[in-house]
């Protein structure tokens, strides 16, 4: 995946060598001494008791809410759960809402349903309520059903900025007044490099309409398709409900069992506060970067957490057109138009997680160099 | 699950003290030393090129046809890749046959599909062909489209039958006449217990619409939710572009990497034959005290291979109804209502699968008198 010669911001991945390989191993050891078929038959199309209760012991002690295993399905990862969201909630002809800009690969997942997505411009306060608003109003006046919205509201992939608190109660609200579902992609939530993350919706009601889709990828291993699902008990019923879980029972029983071990075994907020050490490092290198190579006319948000930086390109520069002169100055990004359903190219996503300082450093450079080329071919 | 003083014949899941534990526990460790990162990074969509290497060498070896690693898309296990197999090739409104009976639970994961689910009968030889030509007939007729066909040919469950070799010719010709993809769920092909298991349809005609759904559920364990898709190069491509797998990678990669381990490192097909022998010898003790024991006008069929038998009543007497009386007797059964989409109930499914040959033994003893209590009390 990654060309020689090219500094790659383009994945939004944990880097391999950050993940809990010794944790894992350690815990698939014990887990199948201890419980093997168990680990290996059918497993409860929940999840495996010891990993929900975990998981609802570590939400309520991290979160501060009330939060037990009957709150909690276990999912394969994110992109699994969406899936399974879209397709417990949604009938044909329904129109999911999404953040402009979104995480480009959660469009990929809406497309293979038969939906309609929308939408919703964002700012450095996160998704603008009125412009949410406004879209409700417009789908309702055209007589379609706006069911779910997609958002992420902490730690943004691609955008990097957060919900405001104000907005977080307002957007609760209108969930509530539009029977609107949101669905709450919170995979960056351990990955907080000042203080705490903001407090995720579903925390702030657990009766809201809103489906919290967390994740070990970031935290543990992407490879192990290990996530849960948070949501009131009423949609936790039919999202357990699915046909896939009554015939293959949980989605990734022996992983979830390892993930049950590791999490009891301890050894879990360790490794995290390494990983929150090492990103938040790698974040100061780019942003520091940027700041001393890009020229004027770009703009950067400042992440507080997780792996991107949003950079807005000085006017006039299209990041689809800049990427091949990047790529000839030894740089890749992910252009904007990826990630907004508008097809807004004005922006481009850059992801600190996969190289050290040093190289970050070196590829702000040379994304600085491309910039300035562009605009001098340009002039 | 299970319930004191009640033999279930239930459910149709391996024997735990059967499960691979002590393979996956050698693999797991081995896998993680030599390649850790590799094993819990996102992964290829297709799954672990390991993997897809040995199930290709297996399927050519085993099945006497050409398969190499582009042949191969690694799945969750049947029920996920029944999923996304609706999720990527039909539209709201299509119509899905499936065979009467069929596999209850995949009615399940139909269900959450905005499709029309329509059944065409079988008999001792599978899939009458008569009754799908009329039933296609039927559909265009009526306007509808019918997309795909879930078909279980081999070691059907519940019906314990294999589709007859002429039968298999025929329907790879209706399927490319009428432009249907048969979903050929091959879970029980390594549980063969007379010989070989009949040619998969997909091995007959690599290019034919079939989408073969192969897995290690009921060889290694159901729990690690791996198994394959073989199909032509254009479905498997359209299946590969799926948008989850975009975003997630291989739906089961630690589980999957695993599994490739565990097929190099050997081992495997002494394990197969450890299972057919144990299985076989739970068939035949489960067939042969049927016959003992139940009273005349039951019909069984006799399965060469898979977890399943079929009983039909004797006239006059329905297996929902049957079941309460069974169960106050000590045994229970899975009731045909369950496997036919017309609600017919004059048939019920025994799992072998479970128990040994003495319990299933005592068992059949218990649903006789069941049958004959029955009987008694319409008389």
């Amino acid at each position: 995946m990654l060309r020689e010669g090219i500094i790659e911001l383009t994945f939004g991945e944990p880097d391999p060598a950050l993940l809990a390989v010794g944790l894992v191993r350690r815990a698939a050891a014990a887990v199948l001494d201890d419980a093997g078929p168990a680990a290996l038959a059918y497993g409860p199309l929940e999840g495996p008791q010891a990993l929900r209760d975990e998981i609802a012991r570590r939400v309520a002690a991290r979160e501060g809410c009330a939060c037990s295993a009957a709150d909690v399905l276990v999912s394969g990862g994110n992109s699994q759960a969406l899936g399974q969201v879209l397709t417990v909630f949604t009938e044909p002809g329904d129109v999911v809402l999404v953040e402009t800009p979104t995480y480009n690969l959660a469009l990929g997942i809406m497309h293979d349903h038969p939906v309609e997505v929308v939408g919703v411009p964002l700012d450095e306060e996160g998704l603008k309520l009125d412009a949410l608003r406004a879209a409700l109003a417009e789908q309702r006046a055209a007589g379609k059903r706006a069911r779910l919205l997609y958002t992420i509201p902490t730690f943004h992939n691609p955008a990097g900025v957060c919900l405001s608190e104000t907005r977080r109660q307002g957007l609760l609200e209108i969930a509530a007044e539009h029977d609107l579902i949101v669905v709450e992609d919170d995979v960056y939530r351990e990955l907080a490099y000042e203080g705490h993350a903001p407090p995720a919706l579903w925390t702030r009601d657990g009766e809201a309409p809103v489906v919290r889709l967390g994740s070990f990828s970031k935290t543990l291993a992407p490879g192990l398709r290990v996530g849960w699902i948070n949501a009131s008990r009423g949609l936790l019923e039919r999202l357990s409900a699915a046909g896939v879980l009554e015939s293959g029972g949980c989605v990734s029983q022996f992983a979830a069992s390892v993930v049950g071990r590791l999490l009891a075994s301890g050894g879990y907020d360790e490794h995290l506060a390494e990983l929150r050490r090492a990103y938040a490092a790698r974040r100061d290198a780019l942003a520091g970067a940027l700041r001393s190579h890009l020229p004027a006319g770009c703009g950067c948000t400042s992440p507080a957490g997780g792996f991107f930086i949003w950079l807005t390109l000085p006017a006039g520069l299209a990041a689809t057109a800049l990427l091949p002169l990047a790529e000839s100055h030894g740089v890749a990004f992910a252009p904007g138009a990826r990630f907004c359903s508008d097809g807004d190219d004005r922006s481009l996503r850059l992801a600190f997680s996969l190289y050290d300082g040093a190289t970050l450093e070196e590829g702000a450079r040379r994304l600085g160099a491309a910039v300035t080329a562009a605009q001098a071919g340009r002039a």
